[in-house]
This record gives C-alpha cells, sequence and structure tokens, in this order.
C-alpha cells in the first residue's frame, strides 16, 4: 500500500535508486510451471534499454537480471520471484548541481516536500530507471497471457504533430514496430517522428507524442464491476509511469461530440475462427461480439473480447539542456541546465514500458477471474 | 479486492442494485470527532439524483440515506459508518424486453459472459444509480479534506461542440457551478448547452461530453511514488466511474505536440496569503510554487501545492429511444429500443460523481500521508 | 485495511452496532451460480441466537437476514451480496450506567482511549452481536465449501474443568454437537457442563472453556507459504473474535514437552476411498497421508489433506451481576454491577462463531489456490 | 496477498531459498529521517544466526545485509529500502536424499501438493532462513518504535519440562535474556535447559518449549477493532513463523477454567511518571491503568497501556539424525535421515524471531493509529 508494489494476485513489488547498487524486484503469486529463465527477460530489457538509438538516452546500461529465487529447474515454483538488476554507468558526477535547484518537471520538490529530504542523484527514486523492473515483472506477465492467446502490442502513434496512420490497430505486429528506432508501425510516419526528433534534439528541447496499447485475445469477462473496472485499473496502470499525463480508450475524448446513436457499438453474432484460443470464456461469449470497436473492447469495466485499445499521452522529458528558471531548495530564484544523458523524445522507450503495465493489469484481472469465476 | 471497495485508508464498500430493495454502503477509516449528520450528505446526493430538469433521467427518488452506525452523539465515533438507501421508484415493467437482448454500449453482456447470468433489471449492478454511496461517503471525505482547507469543484467543460471558456479553474465556485441546470460556470456556453441537449433529446437520442475537476488547496505532498501516483489514483477513480472513457491532468494530450521548454512549469518563489490553511505541509512547501500550471498540481505522481487539473470524457447515454441493432442472449441478431427514463446528457448529473471520486481519492492520500510523513 | 473487512478473495465487511438500527453486511467475491436464500443462513443465525436456553443470554432477538444484492433468481450473480439485520429486543436503559464508568474485562476503556470517545449503549461496535455478521456471512463460505468436499464442525471442549472426551475430532457430527445446550457431543461432559455453568450463573458470576474446531475434507494445498500460512490465518481469524484468549493447532501447547521423535507424523500411503471428493489436488496428494495427525492438517502453513485441527480459548463472560471494582471516565475509583443480560458461559454460542472464522479464511484460501493453482 | 508480503502501512515483501544465491527482503512505508545503517541491522541478526552454540544450527553463515535503497545519507528517505543477503556455506549436498522422500513434519510434500513441484534443496522457501529478512526487517521497526516508548524483549519460558520463573515479564532485560546461550533470563532454568537440550542432541534427537513475549510501553489505542484486533494480528505474525503451534496472551488457556470475577482485570487509576514517553495517546489513557494483567495488554483488541505479554508454543526440530518412517515422492514407503546441521532445540534462535514478528505488527498497528487518530 505505500505505493511500491502493483497488482493484487500476480504481485510486483520493487525497491532502487538510479544511482545506488541497483534494484530490487519481487513478482508474487505467479502461477507454477511456467518456464522461465533470464533469456525470456532479456527481449523486452533490450528494448527499455538507453542506448539504442540517437533518439534516447546514451546512459549505456546491460541491464542483465539475475534471477535468485522463484524459479527452480527452469520453471516456476510458486514461490516470490526475486530478481535483481546491478546499476553500472552511473556518473554520478553529472547530477552534482541537483542537490541545490529543483528541475522544473521533476519530482525533486515534491519528494522533498513530502519526506523532507530527497535522493537527489539522477531523481532517485523517481527515476524512470526503475521501470525495468516492471519490464522484466511483465516479460513473465506476457507469458502467462500467451498462453491464454493474449498478445500485447504498443507503438508510437503520434510524435508531436506527426500522427501515424493505422488502419487496424489489432492488426499491427511486434516486428512493425521493431523495424524502426521510433518504434511505429507507420513507416512513413516514422521516418518524419525520427526526423522531427532529430531536429528537437539538436535544439536542445525535446517533444512529446502519444502511444497507443492494443490487447488481443482477451477473453470476454475479464474486470471487476464497480471499482476495479478493467478500464480504470489500465488507467491507474498507465498512469502511474512517468511521464504520463492522459488516457483514453476505445473512443476516448472523441466520445465528447458524438450522440448515442452514432457512438454504441452493435452487438452481432460471431463465429470463432477455427482453433483459435482464449477467444471467450463462457458459451456466449463465443458466439457474440460487436460490429465497431467504439468500446475499445471493454463495456462496464469488463473485456467484451474485442481488441483491447488504449492511447495514453507522454510528455517531452523535463530534462532539458537550455537553461529553465527555477529556485533554490531555499527558495531563491536560480536558473538550471540539466546535463545528464536524456532522451529528446521518451515515446520509442516509452512502448515497452506501456505494454508492461498493460501486462500486469490483465495477468492480475486473469487470476482474479480465475479464483471467482474459474472452473 | 473483488471489486466492490474503493480506498485503503479511507474505503469505501458497496452492495446493492437499481431494481432491489436499495443500497448498503460502508465507509471505513474515517477519522473519529467530524460532526456527520444526513444533513451533510443530502446537499449532493441532491445534485446527483434524477429528475431535476428535463435535461436528466426523470426517474424520482428521494434518496434520502439512513445512517446505522459510526455516527454517535453527531460525530464520527471511528467504527464503520454504515449508510442505507431504499430504492422507491423503481418500475421494473420499463425493463422487461432486456431480459432477452443485451443493450449496446451496456454491461449486460460482459456481465453475461463473466458470470454466467445477470441481473438483467436496469442494469443491475451496473446500474449508474450505484453511484449514490460515492456521492454520500465522498460527502464525508469533503468535510473532512474541508478541514485540511481543500476545496473540491467539478462542473461541465463541453457538452457535444459546446465549449466553456474558463479563465482559470482554480477560481469556479459552487455558486457558478449550481447557476445553471447544466452545471457549466460560462452562463453563455451553458445555454447553448442546454439547447444542445434539449434538441438531442428530443431527437430521441443522447450527447457526451468533458467534465473538468479541481482540487484548490492540496498541500504538496500528498501521493506515493512509483505505483500508487496520486495520478494514477485520480485516473482509477474517475475510470472507475460509469461512461468515464478519457482522463488528463494538466496539459493532458496536448503534452503530445508541446516541446519541453514550453511544457515545463517554472518553480518561483510564493509568499504564503496571510491566514491561509492547507497550503503546504513543509517548510520549503509553503515557499515554493509554479509560474504555470501545466503539470496539473501534480509532478512524481505527488501534489505540489498547486491547483489539482484534470478532465474527463463522458459518452453519450447508451440507453435510447431510438432502435439499435443487437443481438439476444442466444445470439440472435435483432433490434432493441431501451424505453427507461434515461438523461439525455450525463454531464450535468456527473459532475457531483467525478467530485466524489476525486474527494475519495484525496482522502485516502491525506490518510496516507498522515500515517508515514505525519507529525 | 481499517478493521472491519476481513478476507481478500472472499471478503466481508460489516458495520453496525448492537444498539442502533442493524447491522450491515456485504460479502464479495462469491462465485456466481451458487444458490443462497434467507433460509441457508437461518440454521446458523439460529444457533447463534441468544436466548436459546438459560445458559446464554436472554436477549430476545429474531435475526432474520434480509439479502438486498448478490443474489439472482435465488442463485449468487457474482455481485457483491448485500445482508441487512434489524435491531429489535434493544433495552437501552440497561446500559445507562455504563455511560460514566468503565467496565473490566470490556472496550469501553481501549475504545475511549483510541477514539477519544465511545458508543457506551451495549458495547457499540465491539458488542459481540457483531458476530451475526460473520455467521451469515460464513453460511454462505460453508456451502462454498461444502461443494469442495470440505464439512466445518466446532463443538465445546471444556468449561472450566470439566473437560469432554472425544475419541477422533474428525468424526464428530453436527447432531452431535446439536445434541445437548451446551453443544458438548460427549453427553456425559455436556451434562457436567450444564450444571456446572447453572451453578455459575446461580453465583452471578460466568466461566470460561475451550472449544475445539474441525475441518474435514480440505485438500492438500490450501495456505499459502511464508506470511499467509493457513495455521496463521485460522490464528487471525479465530482470535478476532471476542473473548478469544487463546489458539492452538495439532498438538499445540503440548509440543513444548515433546521430542522431535515423537512428534513428527509418519507419511504414509492412503487409498482414496471410492467416491470421494475433493480430498487432494494433485496427482501426489491423493495417495499420501500421515500415520498420526499431530500437525493438525497443516504442514509448513499448507494443509496436508488430514482434519485440520485446532482448539481456542474462551474467557469468562466480563459483564457480572457482581460488583467489580473500576473508575470512572474522570479516572475516579468507583464500583460497577453490568445488570444486562448476558450469558453466564459464552462457549455454547461460541461454538457457531468459531465455526464461521474457520469457514471464511478456509473459503479464502480456496479461492487464492484457485487463482495461482487451478486449473 | 499471495503470502509474501506481511503488514500494510510498514510493509515487508521477501523473496529467496536457503540454497539459492540469497534472499531479497523490501521494507515499504517507513517514515522518512529515522537513522539506518547496516550496523543497526546486525545486532538482532547475530542473535538469529545460526553456530552460536552447540544448542543450534551449526550452518556458518555471516547474515550481512546490504542496503541498496531507501537509506540516502544515512537516514531512511521514505522509498522503499531495499535489503539484500547473499547465502554463502550451503552445501547443497547435505540435502541430496530429500529430493525423493518427503521430510516428516517438513513442507517437502505439501508444497508438492500445491505447486507441483518443490524446491527441495534445504526447504527451499518453506526453510526458516528466510527469517533473516523479518529480523533485518524488524530492526528498522524497532528503531520506530523505540521512538515511541516502546520496548520488545523476548526469551525462553520453556524447554520440555523445564519452566522459567518470571517474577515479571515487562521487567525483563534484553542483557538478562543474552547472559546465556539459551537466552532464558532465569539463570536457574537456563542451566537445567541447557543440559536438557544437550542431552537431547546426544540422543539424536530434538525437543520443544515456550517462548514468551513482551512489549512495555505501547500506549493504550493500539489495534483495529472487529477483524484488525491488536490480538489476531499479533496471532497471525507468530503463527507465521515456522514451527509455532500455539499462541496465547495474557492468562492464555488458564482463561478455560476461570471465573469471570477472577479473571476480570480491575480499572486503577495510575499516575505517569514523569518524563515518561508514549504512554498514552489520549487524556484518558495517561491516568487510568489496571491493578493486574490477566488481560495481557488488550482490550476488545486494543491495547490497554499496560504490557503486552503472549506465548508461542514451538515444536521440536522435524529434521532428526534419527531415522524416521516416511514415504517416497511416488508413494512408496521407505525410512529418511535428514543429515544437515539443525538445531536440536529452535528456541534460543527463534526469541528474536519471536520479537521481530512482535515489532513488526506494533509498528503497523501504530502508523494505523497515526493515519485514523493521530494529530
Amino acid at each position: 500500500m505505500p505505493g511500491n508494489t502493483f497488482g493484487e494476485l500476480f504481485r510486483v513489488t520493487t525497491a532502487g535508486v538510479s544511482h545506488g547498487p541497483g534494484y530490487l524486484c519481487i513478482v508474487d503469486g505467479c502461477p507454477p510451471g511456467l518456464p522461465v529463465s533470464v533469456e525470456d527477460l532479456l527481449p523486452d530489457l533490450r528494448r527499455r534499454r538507453p542506448g539504442q538509438s540517437k533518439l534516447v538516452s546514451q546512459r549505456d546500461e546491460p541491464d542483465v537480471p539475475e534471477i535468485w529465487s522463484g524459479v527452480f529447474d527452469g520453471v516456476t515454483d510458486g514461490t516470490s520471484i526475486g530478481i535483481l538488476f546491478r546499476n553500472e554507468d552511473q556518473r554520478s558526477a553529472d547530477y552534482a548541481e541537483i542537490k541545490e535547484k529543483y528541475r522544473p518537471g521533476h519530482a525533486d520538490f515534491t519528494f522533498d516536500a513530502k519526506y523532507g529530504l530527497h535522493d537527489y542523484r539522477g531523481g532517485g527514486r523517481s527515476s524512470a530507471r526503475e521501470t525495468l523492473c516492471r519490464v522484466a515483472a511483465a516479460s513473465i506477465a506476457k507469458k502467462l497471457l500467451a498462453k491464454q492467446g493474449v498478445r500485447i502490442v504498443g507503438y508510437v502513434k503520434q510524435v508531436g504533430n506527426v500522427v501515424a496512420d493505422i488502419a487496424d490497430p489489432a492488426q499491427v505486429t511486434l516486428e512493425q514496430v521493431e523495424a524502426n528506432a521510433v518504434r511505429c508501425p507507420d513507416s512513413t510516419a516514422a521516418q518524419k517522428m525520427i526526423a522531427l526528433i532529430e531536429q528537437v534534439r539538436k535544439e536542445g528541447d525535446s517533444i512529446g507524442g502519444i502511444s497507443e496499447l492494443v490487447a488481443v485475445g482477451v477473453p470476454s469477462g475479464w474486470g471487476e464491476p464497480v471499482f476495479d473496472k478493467l478500464k480504470a485499473d489500465l488507467a491507474k496502470g498507465l498512469l502511474s509511469l512517468p511521464a504520463v499525463t492522459a488516457f483514453e480508450y476505445g473512443a476516448g475524448f472523441r466520445v465528447a461530440t458524438a450522440r448515442g446513436s452514432e457512438n454504441n457499438d452493435a452487438f452481432i453474432p460471431v463465429l470463432p475462427s477455427p482453433g483459435s484460443v482464449g477467444e471467450g470464456t463462457g458459451v456466449r461469449a463465443r458466439r457474440i461480439g460487436t460490429e465497431t470497436n467504439r468500446h475499445g473492447g471493454m463495456l462496464g469495466g469488463i473485456s467484451s473480447g474485442e481488441p483491447i485499445v488504449c492511447r495514453v499521452a507522454i510528455k517531452p522529458t523535463s530534462s532539458l539542456p537550455k537553461p529553465q528558471r527555477t529556485v533554490t531548495r531555499a527558495g531563491a530564484p536560480t536558473e538550471i541546465v540539466t546535463k545528464g544523458r536524456h532522451d529528446p523524445c521518451l515515446l520509442p522507450r516509452f512502448v515497452v514500458m506501456g505494454e508492461a503495465m498493460m501486462a500486469l493489469v490483465l495477468v492480475d484481472h486473469w487470476l482474479k477471474w480465475k479464483a471467482q469465476c474459474g472452473p
């Protein structure tokens, strides 16, 4: 409850700071018998890593996890999974100035106001480096979900004013996403995004954007009515990521200008594709779908069986090589230049973090469904 | 955890359906010694009530709560507060048709898929009538927050294409909001909204919109880093409301097109106004603010002391007097006309529900702050 | 978390006081499709009722619950079950004196110290009348457990120095327990207990005792390692009942004087009885048992498949017609005579409360098992 | 919730096994500003260590923790505290036999039944070595409690038939406890206990006992009514320790033979000692105590201000050099000799584990008190 744990049945607890010895991650509640190795965790950790291209931070961290427990003879054994990351490329000197000045857009001031002190080295606990624990835990979650027929994919939908044209979010593949450095499946838009980010970087500035996240294959029936609606937990999970300022699913903010007669999705009979997995959990679920998906795969907070589609906005990196106005810890006006190695645009690396939170939310709701409604 | 409880330290648990005997609401964790009476709960319950104008549902419910426990000699006694609502104006007959047909946009199908059955009378547990428990509990939360100097106000920002012009969200008063039937403090826009809703109603249709919610006086330091960020819990609380499809705070989705140099808010020294209450919890908090508020009062998931400002989108009412295409429970194509007494636009009644969730989130984080960081 | 909720997946939340309008009970997380009616709740509520014999309190309450939600067309529908009890026979006048004096052995003083006030009418929230919510919720839990092949039975093992002779706890039936007013399956001991309680009552005093609680049919594999061991949750559940001062399972305190070589239970092959239900969840579980049951059906905090056997001590009723020394709320020495209608011995009515907590703990662990280890 | 987390506001989450690389421990919710260093954690870790005398296991582990986060510039910074232990003296070869045979009294069989597999190396997750995380976390809890005037002390009350004579549990000091190898403050009894354990060890057997745990200085008002009673959480915390089979507080099981008139503790006025700390949280609390302490410092589940006194029984070590009858994983009868380096009596090392759980429970309830009832 004090904020470093996510999930109730598939529960992730983390500790660590960007400029200490490293990070600890404990994953509790994973069903036993799932094959898990360090190799399973590496692909998404690599996608999250800084230093992959000029578009992102140049900090160089191998980010190879150590699994200390919870996996025995190559499979999960039902007990808590202990994962460790060691920090290597820290360069604390880069951050000396921020000891006495609050960085605009960062959590230095609010941590200080809350706790009466803060670890100023690279943001301490508020550093986005903490998300590597989430990504590692989510690799396990994704494996569990894949066995249920659920596939999660995220991508960059917009950077600045460059908007990708995606015909059908449910058809986007990981390969398309990974085909370019900005992780946008529309290759034309991708080139424009890359050019824009490059330009912004040269100007000593940063730029925001929008990421779209999709879960295909979620059967109808996941999500709890009333307070723990699936849409509510997705919103919480995604807003818990650094720099996320907005969330919408399905038609999202566009519902504001819509009429009910045009916003409702008509129910239609559907024929399950032969050999399909996880496409509905009850008799009725297998036979009914919707003609359109303005409801983004959730009705009444419960999955409908249609693809779950949501979007989040990510603000431009707060750390800037440009001078910014701020105050000292003592409250005196001053300027600050944040020298570290920062991403000119967070979007390319965000994609995997967004997928991670979507996976953690879905796996938790799957286990809740199993507990109450499973066989 | 199974979804009918909200909050951790100020915890609201509810039961009840729209066409049963009534609703039960248990509020746990309220500090003792707070004066609470039925009269304290009535004002917001009246704002939530249907039948207030032609803009909303014509169902007529007195919605007078009974407080069964937790209040002794007029003040909270620290034990769980039991609140009861009796349903009166039910007219089950209105809902006979939906027993065999899934209403588009509603939770009938997903409840059925999840539980293998559903209470089809007026939506059963998925009816928005459940929010009267939230509003009652939030009246208590608002009283607690008021003692901390926190004031919450919500209003209608947009209906269809009519957008209100609000100079400063932090200056909007309850009186301005309640001055018209649509609860929009911009009286010019309000008239246009009313005209639009009236027109939509005559067309047998419904219309969506956007509500803006503001908390003024939240001191810096509320909110937990990492997973339980204040922005994340606000997003969850608001998305847990029926019909909400999107959430943003501060600059929200507009960050997508912003540069870091224009999105960051500069820190500045501030002078506390004499005699002010709750404007900062630590020494530094009282002396530092930001020049602008694109961060919507939260940095790193922790309140900054600036007004908390967020917006949510509410979809057009799914129930329509117009025929809609759907399927029967058996999966056969059919049409449905939802005859009940429904709101042509949910926005005017939504405002108090949005305020309620904001209050429940804030009071919970205040208690968490007290536990870990309080004196 | 603030103390009025029990369980995590099968979650019971209560409110109410003994001298207010009544009690509210919300049961969340019950699997859908279970037939539940008021009639299902009555048998155990009747066993809990005061006024059944001279051995217990003469307060006369019908204790007939109203089910307001969560049951539709006779079966649970997966949503929160709202249950209501109205208080009838209150006689507040009986309690006038305790407004100004602390009753020894009661919670008046500690509530006052904690909250700065307390509802002095009959103990307010600390009244054992609150357990009727637990018993009602547990009737539902028992039905779920019965479908898993689990049967729970409690009985009076000891009153004062009278100790029952029970050959095999796992063989005791509800009929044997209900055969006499003291709920002791050893009819010879039962008569002595009744005589002792009668004598104590005439002396204006009260007497304590021990209750034994048994769960037969729990398959191996329920209970979480480390902190949420089954034995730990049973201890918590039972110690959460008023007047319980001690808990032991299996050999309990007798292990203090035992050698390892005599305390360990040898594993042996077992043949499942034909047609048996729920007697093991894995392949191995079905074929292995223990020769003796000093481990009380739990090893490493996880059920072994052997009967779960535990015992709790219940103190003599604190309310006495005899004068007792105490202080006033102002701290001045005085005497008090607690006039109400109290049980001279809590044991006969305790049995069903103990069974209730055992059922609530087991059903919660069953659901946890389903979530993580179920099919 | 899946069992590897303890506490709600002061929350300890652990992972690790006895024969893997080591243990991870995350402590969340600690108030900021508390001086904490590795040195603060060592004293109790040394008391817990094996190899201290012939009375306990000869495994030799330095058990020096690494603090990876949550402490900055020597004080807690409010974020999650990450603690690491590396295993060193493992000798996996010792445990080869148990791969195919279930050890009587151990969790091998139940883990296998639950998860379908288990880490057989030294008990895997069920090894009591896991308690070093609890002890480390509790060292922090004890520092917080000490600032509130709370002192916790545990000691060995009984080994086999040797019972210590303790005049006043509240007067026992750490020095008295640590004065002998068996940790019994009655030095005469201690010599007999040592002799008995030595004899049992030579016989290739083990022996059980009772530990008494005391918290002095807990003010009145800690503990939640109804389900989260302080007595209930203490019972859970202590029963969550390996080998604990029974719990009682105050008069405990002796209430079974007591009359109400002799069991109730009379309230009396008390004068606070000058300069005392933490002796009551409200006005009344400071002036009222009880003449005797049969209630063990808790009434209605809430602390009364009197010393909290409880006792737990610890079974004789299950691992024995003597041959024991058991079955193979395939269910065939066989014998087993558990060769490892095991304690002939768990009691001397248990004391610090018992203190640890008492500290974790109390600190959690202190924070809950702060949240709801604090200033």
